[in-house]
């Protein structure tokens, strides 16, 4: 009887197991990191909270783009990390659509050097490690979405949570992020489009928000040896440890969920938009400049290039397919390209 | 009387003016910074023998480039530098047998922060300034030749001299340079015929500098996140001021000289060349790897980068006009793009 028991319970927990891979399979793009089994058992942890948010973050983002992309379809690969943790990376390439859309969350963990500690903040404030060891834990959603038609703009968000475990026993603890849009050719309709929906999730949570995150994004995307933004902005934001961790969580949360409304519509407005070879080649030039900026200053992908067990197909899945560099490139004034230069140069407000 | 002679050596003055600029058409792709006037006076001088060793280096390579290419023709642009000097920047873009090829001259001084003037040397050797400033002269040659056949392999050299005046008026002063090869598809007769002619010109000042060179060589290309060098290698120096500056300049000249019957031959031999588009996509994203070597490790692009004054295009004309980024495209096992890759991972000695 004991075993008829027992067997009637196993049978009952596998079910429940396939029930679970099911709503897994539904609702992720591939198995969370930390397991949806312990993520539950932790439900009330921040990390937990967090992970879920950016699992579904990557699949809201992933199911929006196949929808306007039903022939292209997206690689899902799970990659574990030596020194702990691991990761999704979903990249969709050479589609109808998107030349190159890739989003990727990684969950890691392990132990950081003092060095390495102060680096990951932009703030770079130093912690008390024991035995100059401090043990950490970064997780993210980051993605860059290359569209094909030049008339599509290029969109890049990031939001990302940290750990440090100081020598006593204090647990620092930040958030960071951002969204932000890269035309090839200025439309304003869309620009107010994109940060006002930016602007709406921030106004929920504190109105001081946007115009400081706004600005944040403006001074960071910049292409020093250019004098050009990388693109026209958005919200960009690090070191977020205030008001308190749930508070910060719930912003980080608005942001998430208004990627796609702010940038969806835009894609969909467009993308059967006409286009000539001329603006072809001004995307290829502006998809360059992309480059130029992710590869010399970007502080996320110079982490990663430096961290020893990085993925580095995740990491540069967010240069474009293809790129171009001319000699003495100079679009001819008060043609459609010179106007996107002067607002890259001269960073406008969208929305008051 | 003398009013008439004056005349007469006036007339005189100005055709020899006539002829000495007829020359320097003929011998130069521009006037060189320095005035040609001001070399001849200087012309004892290594700074003045430099400067015209590296003006007749670009000629005779940009001579070579356009006997190749009939139909494309070199822009030159003389620039000039706000705090001193200036560089003349020749670029051949979209031609027939070049995409992208650009040979600059620079030749700069004025002062250096002692940290700048500690960047600039490999060896990161400290001077004693006075004021903080250090007065300095760098001039140099340098090229990057991207052809359109994925069988033509790209080259790149550059060849420089620096002297900066320490605070008691010690002059310290050294050269650096190296010509390196990069293959889309290994052909081993062209990377025997590049080494060697390297080599060749290397033996004849001391035994001990290709071997060591072309090690130096294969350490500074390194891609690290790949764990790839960018190419087959060649030569690279830096900090060379030994055994006298005399001597080392024949080095140089050596080096300058063997550009031209390093790379031209193979050029001509796989200019024509049938390919495959699949061969030109490999291409491509060869080129990608190079814009990541040039912009994440480059210390010459790095440090033009950060210099304020420099002037970017001539900085940048390196990056070749288009590059891909696949993810995770790995080539199959034992096919032509696997058998390249394998030698950018385990570099070879290609003479002895």
């Amino acid at each position: 009887l004991a075993l008829g028991l027992w067997r009637r319970q196993a049978a009952l927990a596998a079910a429940r197991e396939d029930e679970e891979e099911k709503e897994l399979r539904q609702r992720f793009m591939a198995p969370p990191v930390s397991g949806l089994r312990e993520l539950r058992r932790r439900r009330r942890e921040l990390r937990s909270r967090m992970e879920l948010l950016i699992m579904e973050t990557q699949a809201e983002v992933c199911r929006a783009l196949a929808d306007l992309d039903p022939g292209a379809s997206f690689a899902v690969d799970s990659w574990e990390r030596k020194e702990g943790g691991g990761g999704i990376s979903c990249v969709l390439q050479d589609g109808e659509v998107f030349e190159k859309a890739g989003v990727n969350v990684s969950v890691v963990s392990g132990l950081l050097s003092e060095e390495a500690a102060r680096q990951m903040r932009s703030r770079g404030k130093s912690l008390k490690a024991k035995d100059g060891k401090l043990p950490f834990c970064a997780m993210g959603v980051s993605s860059v979405i290359h569209p094909k038609n030049p008339h599509v703009p290029t969109m890049h968000f990031n939001y990302r949570y940290f750990e440090i475990e100081e020598a006593d026993g204090t647990k620092q603890w930040w958030f960071g992020g951002g969204t932000d849009l890269t035309p090839t050719y200025l439309n304003e309709e869309d620009a107010i489009h994109f940060h006002k929906t930016l602007k709406e999730a921030c106004d929920k949570h504190d109105l001081k928000l946007y115009p400081k995150y706004k600005k944040w994004c403006d001074d960071y995307f910049y292409i020093k040896h250019r004098g050009e933004r990388r693109g026209i902005g958005g919200i960009f934001f690090d070191d977020m440890d205030s008001p308190s961790k749930e508070e910060v969580f719930q912003f980080v949360k608005s942001c998430a969920k208004a990627v796609v409304p702010c940038y969806i519509p835009i894609v969909k407005k467009h993308c059967h938009d006409s286009f000539t070879p001329e603006e072809k080649l001004w995307q290829q030039l502006r998809r360059g400049r992309y480059v130029e900026f992710n590869l010399v200053y970007d502080r996320g992908t110079k982490f990663g290039l430096l961290t020893p067990g990085s993925r580095i197909e995740s990491i540069l899945m967010s240069l474009p397919l293809t790129a171009r560099w001319e000699y003495m490139h100079n679009p001819p004034e008060s043609s459609k390209e010179a106007e996107i230069l002067e607002v890259l140069r001269n960073p406008k407000d969208w929305v008051h």
